[in-house]
């Protein structure tokens, strides 16, 4: 059980508790997602979730573990102090501020952080969340075939984008995953081309990534279409992407580490000669935040494990130009990967 | 200028310098938002913002600072460290990994929170800022009018925020400010009813609580209906909040405390013996982030002063039977307040 990680940690580290704050941990350790958040106090033998008084109803019935409420700071640090938590776990994030009231109010003299035991527990995806990203990528599949229709001389990228999240709030979204990109002609070149007020033009590279946000988990997928007929360049590079695409999902299996995945891709690509235009990591873990662990990069050596959700997206950016990214979600299985965003690949 | 006032701040506080990293504060200070965000160093005699390397041509455009890029984590400290920052302002909520890192990497020894500083800074806005928000406005009263026209019997909530939040996107929101909320029947109740997958019924009161977010600044309004006729317990508090919210309005203006608006608002609820069901404050302020200062509530004092933007949004929350919300984002002006939504308020 996910708590029990975390009083295992409290055991081993002798601390006299866990304090979480961060709002994808304390729905990932409570079933709560409290819009103005909450905290939850971790000891060797209890625990308890404290949120605002507004939040209360609310959490009782989502809550898989205690709840109760405070009115103001003044009480929250009073229910806090009554643990005596000298010794403290925190998440790395915890603010400066925090760090310095809970010195203060509650007594803490010594901080630990716990992030590591909460990324070994998100890092790898119980079928149940699975089975909620694989929603969460059926609604990205929808918003991408919108988006391969709407996608053409004369039309904004910006409505291209309404109409794509339009059709993933329609289809049970919360919201998007993150600010759809639809990065068209010169933009394309930038890997974080947020659906502007550019026109879309005949010829134009056009990079669509988009995802959304379903019952807490995310997805993640990008296309790349040309308007019209596609001239040589851009075939010959929509081509090398697409391979490195294939050979870093090809990787992708248990016991290979994420940096085998992202070389998988970036070999490709350098093969072709285009290595300096491939200017950032090849992926990165997908669930209850957009981008978690492990990242798929020279620097990340996590040993794959069934159940881990990453992104394979190898893109090439040639300045003024335009650029080309391709990009699945994929889960790790017992013995490869399986695509969870399903939209075709063969768009040039 | 902006970057003087923290100037100022480092010569009275005998400071080395300030490190800023939130986003917010990024774009007030540099005119550049960088989608991974960035550090911007300020010393007493030098102001540099530091951005990863994928940002750089877009912040190079954009930025009001000097631009240089790091490639990775070591490369970004080492350029911090040059400027032998012992002493260093930083924001509250920076974190205590950064802090950690900070003391580890730079040399960083004593750290003094900068957040006030840049709370009078930010709370007073430009006549071009206004301007922004104005906008955000306007488009937040064009999803008002669909919001209108959609909710009707046997509409889903989250059908009726779908067109809305196209709307927005199609007249030139980045996005929306916060999660759009459409909240019927016994929802309404619930002061963050996000829009779900209840279907509206006759009869059910709803509440509509929405904003834009335009050139990254934000608005925010409510409107309360009711499908069909209201029953007369539903038109008495209607007519409660609106009283009380056209009092919070008069009585916001230089010279009173934000304290003031909420007393205004509140006392108007409490003669009328709903005093108990009025569970959060008046309001807030709005700007770059959907949540600023001051907040319009009984523990804030901040004395009103023109340019300042607050939202007034008493409400009535009946637990089971339904709630009612009217609010609009207003600025101070030289003798009273403007309000900057303009949806017509008699909707019961």
């Amino acid at each position: 059980m996910r708590i029990e990680k975390l009083k295992e940690f409290i055991a081993e580290k002798e601390l006299d508790g866990v304090l979480i704050t961060y709002k994808p941990n304390l729905f990932y350790f409570t079933g709560s997602a409290p819009v103005l958040g909450g905290y939850l106090v971790v000891t060797p033998d209890e625990e308890l979730f404290l949120v605002p008084q507004l939040e209360y109803e609310e959490a009782k019935e989502s809550s898989r573990v205690p709840v109760e409420y405070f009115k103001k700071g003044a009480d929250l640090y009073e229910k806090l102090k009554g643990f005596n938590l000298k010794k403290l776990g925190i998440e790395g994030r915890t603010s400066y501020s925090s760090v310095q009231n809970l010195r203060e109010k509650i007594g803490a003299e010594e901080f630990t952080i716990v992030d590591d035991v909460i990324k070994e527990l998100r890092m790898v995806k119980t079928p149940e969340e699975i089975e909620v990203i694989k929603q969460a990528c059926r609604i990205a599949d929808l918003a991408m075939e919108t988006a391969l229709e709407e996608v053409r001389e004369g039309v904004k990228e910006r409505e291209v984008a309404a109409k794509m999240e339009y059709v993933m709030k329609m289809n049970g979204a919360e919201k998007v995953a993150f600010d759809t990109i639809v990065a068209s002609g010169w933009r394309s070149a930038l890997p974080h081309g947020i659906a502007s007020d550019k026109v879309i033009e005949k010829g134009d590279l056009v990079v669509i990534d988009e995802g959304a946000l379903f019952n807490h988990y995310h997805s993640d997928m990008t296309r790349t279409v040309v308007v019209g007929l596609p001239n040589e360049k851009q075939k010959e590079i929509y081509e090398i992407v697409l391979e490195a695409q294939k050979e870093g999902i090809k990787a992708a299996k248990p016991g290979v580490t994420a940096k085998d995945v992202d070389t998988a891709a970036r070999n490709v690509i350098a093969e072709y000669g285009y290595g300096d235009y491939f200017i950032h990591s090849t992926g990165h873990g997908v669930g209850l935040e957009i981008h978690e662990w492990p990242g798929v990069s020279q620097y990340d050596e996590t040993v794959l494990k069934p159940g881990m959700v990453i992104t394979v997206e190898p893109g090439i950016y040639i300045p003024k130009f335009g650029g080309v990214r391709i990009e699945d979600t994929i889960v790790i299985t017992e013995n490869g990967a399986e695509r969870l965003t399903k939209t075709e690949r063969e768009l040039i």
